[in-house]
């Protein structure tokens, strides 16, 4: 059997102007994956040849993916559970926004099936106004959040330099002495946690010799086959890490830069970033489910994209981001913390990375920043993941989705303006 | 690669003679099992090879069985929970007992570590008097349940009963056609929930060709070789079942009487025993934590083994059986499905079995049954898996634990005298 690449690759290869199914027409309860006692042959969805995260068989998948492989729980504190008050507002449906390059207006309320939206939800003030359930995700069910992940590290690494815990200036190798012979060895961690690495690691997913194969085979959880010579997991994979170029002068979005922030984590704290994550968050907001990782063979989580939860409980996180720390009046994070990830990144260094149709964001602490009127930023993850804060309009928005196409440049242009006229709206109410 | 055995199948093979660590001596946390970023080599634990489930290593594994394996949420209401009332009682570490076959008496505290507990709670009349945990359990864990999943099965089998969804005399084939060529064609509903069928299925791990490696083979999630011709899932496997004697004559426990309750349950509900364990109970009761199970290559659950739990909600499942299907005033399973499992079985049929060690009992509805004066019964795992309820004393006792050898033969001279003793101390405190 031959090692197959991690899953959340495959969909990667679409191409834009294939006619894909409409969300309507895929949707995957309708389309009846792994129903049935057993589950009829054309139904089922396979991990190891990676046809489960295929579309249109990813709109199931993105709310299942436990059931696919081994994962660690992001544990919540089982005695609490803060209920988030509803202030629901059924005008925002028909709120509309000009789609970008489109001459045609579209309603908030079109523009969730146009981006697949699996769930979505809209707090104003802290309170529910607007939360919808579609496909296969239910209020207690989990979803990947893709590389949504990163930003819940960059926060936690955010934490660690707020409590001085972390010094943002000094070499991962000061940390993790393994990564001595790798291209981090001379990153700082300021550097890591921005992605303005230097390395030679593309993840151009048509090129099978691209280097994003070879980290995803060293964290697929399967057993290796015989002949397998790579890295066993995600640790062992940074080491080969080569650096190209001079760290700290462009951003470059790669994966195994949120790697090393979770081996930092890990080495600091001696918690994996489940264990921390479930630490200093999980347990202190009243999540209403565990979250959880997958993780490799060796029981690393997946501190790149490997987190799933509720979107309630994406949306308290969100919220908890947005009050810089605060959860009911207690501080839960530092606020400098917050505040650093706040005022965003270098513009220069992020023009610089072939993002042009993010014009003028930037990147810090694993988050983008839209850098827009409002200091509005997200956390990001392919088919459509978002978490954004507002904070002048005092709104966060979550969603997961499972668009065909993984990359977000896809879906923004009925994403981004959408967020934004829903904040223009909300804020207009105050 | 070759195929590897499911996983709970390996400690099956340690010889009773053999001379263990003592529950002290393999303390998970001590001994370090998965513990480091990465952990280092001889503190991984595999499980492909099955060598996470060999003692001492299944003391750790057993609290952490979702890291190894995919696996399906067994869903409790997000926004609900039930605190259970506290009465603790330290008196009862003293309480105590004599063991079978011995002179000497032991205490209740004792027993706990002769019998390498994970994880001890007592309820009395609905209140906590006794909780502890041990070794890598802690209450936002959960762990391994073993063959208690067949009690949990078997009940939900006697509510579709109860509730004149699944009829006891018909032949399980007239609800599985697909089971018309095997041992189960002409097995009453009510012959498997008690396990009377007569089946040519040998549980003994000593023997290669037994076919519980089939099964396991068969269950297992991992992919299968490329020689491999064996059936693949639960389900598929028990098409393969071969009769041999007359069904209704004698118990004789075998794991695949649940698989096919397993079934039964899905085929009438339309859910699988996950998703209908969920809306039935972990729903209904304020549990604190998802349960979940483990799942074979196709995502069924394993209906004779495979579910895990926090130590506390299976007290309450404990308990909401010793109420008769009452939670705080609400009929949530009906009082009839209570009632036909604590009746018990037929102790002749049992008595055929050869389980020497456990004289008098008697077995139905996947439950185990002392008929002692107090009709105390019982849901037992291998390990030392054990939900026993005392009806005159009012009691539920529930124990995780990770004891080296498999059968409960091994532990019961230290534990059941120990139940019985605390359900006498609290029944004279009444």
């Amino acid at each position: 059997m031959p090692l197959r690449p991690f899953y959340f690759r495959y969909s990667h290869m679409a191409q834009p102007e294939e006619r894909f199914l409409s969300a309507q027409e895929s949707d995957p309860i309708k389309m009846g994956w792994m129903q049935g006692f057993p589950p009829p042959e054309d139904k089922r969805l396979d991990f190891a040849d990676g046809s489960f995260f295929k579309f249109p068989q990813l709109r199931w998948s993105v709310a299942h993916m436990r059931e696919f492989m081994p994962t660690i729980s992001v544990s919540r504190d089982p005695t609490g559970f803060d209920p988030l008050p509803y202030r629901l507002d059924d005008d925002i449906d028909a709120v509309s926004f000009r789609p970008r390059n489109s001459d045609q207006s579209m309603t908030w309320e079109a523009s969730l099936w146009k981006n697949y939206t699996d769930g979505i939800l809209v707090l104003h003030r802290g309170a529910i106004v607007y939360e919808r359930y579609f496909g296969a995700l239910t209020p207690n069910q989990q979803h990947a959040a893709m590389s949504m992940t990163k930003s819940l590290n960059g926060t936690l690494g955010a934490v660690l330099i707020a409590e001085g815990q972390l010094d943002e200036t000094k070499f991962v190798a000061d940390y993790i002495p393994e990564l001595n012979d790798s291209a981090f060895a001379d990153a700082t961690v300021r550097q890591v946690l921005n992605m303005t690495t230097a390395l030679q690691f593309s993840e151009d997913y048509a090129d099978p010799n691209a280097e994003i194969w070879q980290f995803s085979a060293a964290g697929n959880p399967l057993p290796k086959s015989k002949n397998y010579t790579g890295a066993i997991g995600y640790f062992a994979y940074l080491k080969t890490v080569k650096k190209q170029g001079n760290h700290g002068e462009a951003f470059g979005y790669k994966t195994v830069n949120a790697e090393v922030v979770g081996w930092l984590i890990a080495r600091i704290t001696g918690r994996s970033v489940a264990q921390y994550l479930s630490e200093r968050v999980w347990q202190k907001i009243g999540m209403e489910q565990d979250g959880y990782y997958s993780v490799d063979e060796l029981g690393t989580p997946f501190a790149g994209g490997g987190f799933n939860a509720g979107l309630r409980d994406m949306a308290r996180f969100g919220e908890l981001i947005r009050n810089q720390g605060q959860w009911k009046g207690n501080q839960i994070l530092p606020r400098r913390a917050i505040e650093d990830i706040e005022k965003g990144g270098s513009k220069t260094a992020f023009s610089k990375s072939g993002h042009p149709e993010l014009p003028g964001w930037s990147y810090r602490n694993l988050w983008w920043h839209t850098e827009n009127a409002h200091r509005a930023f997200t956390a990001r993850g392919v088919h459509g993941q978002t978490i954004y804060i507002d904070p002048k309009a005092e709104t966060v928005i979550v969603r997961f989705a499972s668009h065909p196409i993984a990359t977000n440049s896809a879906n923004d242009p009925y994403s981004l303006p959408a967020y934004e006229a829903v904040a223009e709206y909300l804020l207009s109410l105050s």
